[in-house]
């Protein structure tokens, strides 16, 4: 008897384990059903649809060679038997069957399986605030919320739009309308910062600052309240601060893993909803995996079970699922949480956990920002790359490091060399300092950021120096009045001269003159410096430390950060 | 009374490690010597000055922002001393002084230490081939050589160039030369490929497909036996094969350490001429210190000592001897060989061993290539990448990776974040097939290239399908009349019918088309399939497999890794 495989959802990881399994096992019978009609598409491709970039939605349903995924497709390519709009009712793990029912017919039937796959995905978390059922008011989870959203751009009747979340779904959706249609985007996040979670607060401001740069509102700690509409549709958001007006609303406040499924037929689910599963990929029933945006899996970091819906996670797990399925002996480790995300100019990327995060954990953490070029900095094309590394002040333990940079792959070659010693080591802080990246000017500096960030850490553990960020030195100098701080901008004189003749307390003494020049710096009171990048301003700060000097500040990453920040003196 | 901190060296490591100590130990006296007039230059950065992408020569001798490095720099902000045009003759172990020369002056002079650094580097390997010494043949070592290159190009009278040596450098110098200044390079090799040692023979003819694609001649497997010249400059390079004209010629046959002064002290110096280093970079004396360029060290894969001479080994090196001249406990626990190098149109970056390097070091060793866009298919910026993975068919260990592509930061993001594996964990095939790069569509696929090698390898070595390179492929195309092999181009018909056009024993035989068309495909005869990267291909293998045709190979990256040979059909 050929082996009955049967999978439980049709975008990433079920179609992904049922074409690995059937290759393994050509004898299998392997049945996919969805509730959906569209089937294996990219849905991170969605925002990119939406925005443009990607001119047809078939292409989010195609191969790279552009055969188109369907049902048809499955059956004479893959031998696969894919029944959409067909929906999961129950399990009956004794029995080994499923309960489905053909949302078109009505029809409902018991499916029989050796093994099941449950790929069920999540949800869209949907506040239920009054008029989220009005027209316009979408999410980003399915191609056609993608449809309507991008033919709802192309009336030219969206004028404003807002969005309810600040994370990678809710920022990439604010890059698609604003960038691409024009759009007024206002997004509201409930939480203090964007990204939370993924960024630090530090970078989180930088991540705003590119938003705002570009036009689109950034309302944190704020909630929506209500939705209003006017003939059936949204036309505008109330929030416990303020009205938006809005043609257009996109939820992008989190996920539901769908775990219910799981949950009524007696497996192990973690209390958010998501199915717990062990290093195989398999539930708590030896029969039936799991895998994809529906599971919980550890963190390889904290050792804890977490949570990270991704597509490449789903289709990392989904070739487990399908190696196993046929037989094989494959595992899924966990996960150390690694993301991109690109902006208007800038691009964020990161992995393990940010410095607050950490903290929640119960690591005594600390994090340490630089800016530094990615490339040799004589070699003409180039970009400034800012990195914040996440270390456990106990052992100088690597716990996560996150970034920003105009040019995102750059930045990506950094955290993926890094995720990658946090997936299959237990890097220190010297380990980043020795980190071996390919070096030849037109890729790296010789010395690169990322070895940098690790020595300055070293520097910060070691008591060397006190940094303190962007955000802290420009709040110091706003309270100039109240802190009797001395201010010292250590740039070229051009630069540091032409804020100095506004503002008579930044006192400009490049680096090269502060020996020279140490007389007109007060030893009585504290001295906080800013350079460029963080690297001269350090030269100065050990300079005056040797001569005496006991209170001493350095600006990480420098004017470079501030910029960022969006702050100036 | 004051350490005494003697370095010998000025490039890379030297100023790095006298610059660390001297932070951590304010106290110390250093004093740095160089038998060159310029110091602490960027030396990877000659090449980039020779083509004009950088402008001056003092860019390379500054700091990023913009301070020239020249001895009273290093006085007035670093407190270090250096003493250049000053040769060390001698090393007096038991007396803790080097002997000294002023080459200006011929004064000797006895430098006393407490602690002393090697930082010798290594010289250019000049065959001692007549004509050697004749005008206009120089080695891109110095600055000062770098500076008669580029004023020998300025002139205009250099139409042609030879460049002895088929490595990094060379390379370097061929893009520099023929890409900017429109010189007729030729490239002669001794060994049977360029970049030896560095990439596979596949990726080899790669790197010299892109050179000749460029207009240089690409001569490997052939010596140089003399230079001729007139007027007492060089005009022509005659070598075992060919005459080749010539107003340029550049050594870059490779370095010598220039370990004579260690081993005439009596320290453990390698065969090679290498100086032996433990961990902390001590050299046999525990007073003296060595790195860069001059030492061998621990190659991590093999556990045999090596060498890399790179300006970024130097640098990481040099901070790990500062700290330990300040009496701090840093290590280097060795290399695993990452690398990048930027050609004409491709960038090549690997890390580990090449295969045949790793047969040579007794591995059991395979490796498998693809070929991949960079990002998610569907968005509209992206590039192929080409990985070459290696691993031991013995216990699927990972023992380097090799790649090309258009993007070279994007090819180096996947080679650095093995390298990272590889530094700090001893990962197999599936360790990488679940590397957790970072990803959004515009950074990776969401089974990211990287992934995918692994992926591929794993297939590879279960026996599921028979791989064979491009090159394999078109000499079995090429040998058609005797072997019998029935070609089949799996690509969409428009591509393959094009090539079946001109030669009718190519057959289109589209995916698609594969299993109604299959009573076309004899059973009693080879078959081999090509497709775009050797992903159609596959499943054409599979397909072929489960209907009963035993003796079916696929062409690993397809029509874009023949493309990349310079071969075509």
């Amino acid at each position: 008897m050929p082996e009955k495989i049967l999978i439980i959802g049709g975008v990433a990881l079920g179609p992904k384990a049922a074409c690995r399994c059937k290759r393994l096992m050509p004898d299998a019978e392997v049945t996919l059903i969805d509730e959906n009609t569209n089937i294996s598409y990219g849905g991170c491709g969605m925002p990119y649809y939406v925005s443009g970039e990607v001119q047809t939605i078939d292409a989010l349903r195609s191969t790279p060679y552009g055969t188109l995924r369907d049902p048809a497709f499955f059956a004479s390519m893959k031998g696969v038997t894919v029944r959409n709009q067909t929906r999961a009712l129950s399990i009956d793990r004794a029995g080994k069957t499923v309960l489905v029912r053909n949302l078109v017919s009505g029809e409902e039937e018991k499916l029989p399986y050796d093994k099941l796959v449950l790929a069920t995905g999540a949800k869209a978390r949907m506040p239920e605030v009054p008029g989220h059922d009005l027209a316009n008011v979408l999410s980003l989870t399915r191609l056609e919320y993608a449809e309507s959203i991008r033919k709802a751009c192309e009336t030219g009747k969206v004028t404003e739009a807002v969005i309810v979340g600040g994370g990678f779904i809710g920022l990439e959706a604010a890059v698609a309308l604003a960038d691409m249609w024009g759009v007024k985007v206002s997004i509201v996040e409930m939480m203090d910062q964007i990204l939370p979670g993924a960024l630090s607060a530090t970078l989180g401001q930088m991540a705003a600052s590119d938003c705002r740069a570009a036009g689109v509102d950034v309302f944190t700690a704020e909630k929506v309240v209500r939705l209003e509409g006017e003939n059936g549709a949204v036309s505008k958001v109330v929030t416990d601060k303020r009205e938006l007006p809005a043609q257009l609303v996109i939820f992008a406040a989190g996920f539901i893993p769908n775990g219910q499924l799981a949950k009524d037929a007696g497996l192990d689910v973690a209390p958010f909803g998501a199915i717990v599963v062990d290093e195989t990929m398999r539930t708590s029933d030896p029969d039936i995996f799991a895998g994809g945006d529906c599971v919980s899996i550890r963190n390889v970091i904290t050792g804890k079970p977490g949570y990270l819906p991704l597509g490449s996670m789903a289709n990392r797990q989904g070739r487990v699922i399908g190696t196993n399925l046929a037989g094989g002996k494959a595992s899924f480790p966990g996960y150390v949480g690694t993301w991109a995300v690109k902006l208007f100019k800038l691009s964020f990327c990161g992995t393990g956990l940010t410095v607050e995060r950490a903290r929640k954990e119960g690591y005594d953490a600390i994090s340490v920002c630089v800016e530094q070029l990615d490339r040799a900095h004589f070699y003409p094309e180039k970009f400034m790359v800012g990195l914040e590394l996440v270390v456990d002040k106990a052992d100088g333990r690597v716990l996560g490091i996150q970034g920003s940079c105009l040019d995102g792959i750059a930045l990506k070659a950094r955290i993926d060399a890094v995720a990658a010693a946090l997936q299959y080591g237990r890097p220190t802080v010297e380990d980043i300092s020795n980190l071996e990246v390919a070096y030849a000017p037109p890729f790296a500096a010789a010395m690169d950021v990322v070895n940098t960030v690790a020595n300055v850490t070293d520097n910060v553990l070691a008591g060397r120096f006190t940094p303190v960020t962007g955000v802290e030195f420009m709040e110091l100098w706003e309270k100039r009045g109240e802190n009797q701080i001395f201010f010292i901008d250590a740039r070229p004189a051009k630069a540091g001269e032409a804020v100095q003749a506004e503002h008579p307390e930044w006192h400009s003494i490049p680096l090269e003159e502060i020996r020279s020049r140490m007389g007109e710096i007060p030893k009585d009171r504290p001295v906080a410096i800013i350079c460029n990048t963080g690297l001269r301003a350090y030269d100065c700060v050990l300079a005056l430390q040797n001569a005496g000097y006991a209170d001493v500040c350095n600006s990480m990453g420098g004017m470079q950060s501030v910029g960022k920040l969006g702050l100036n003196p």
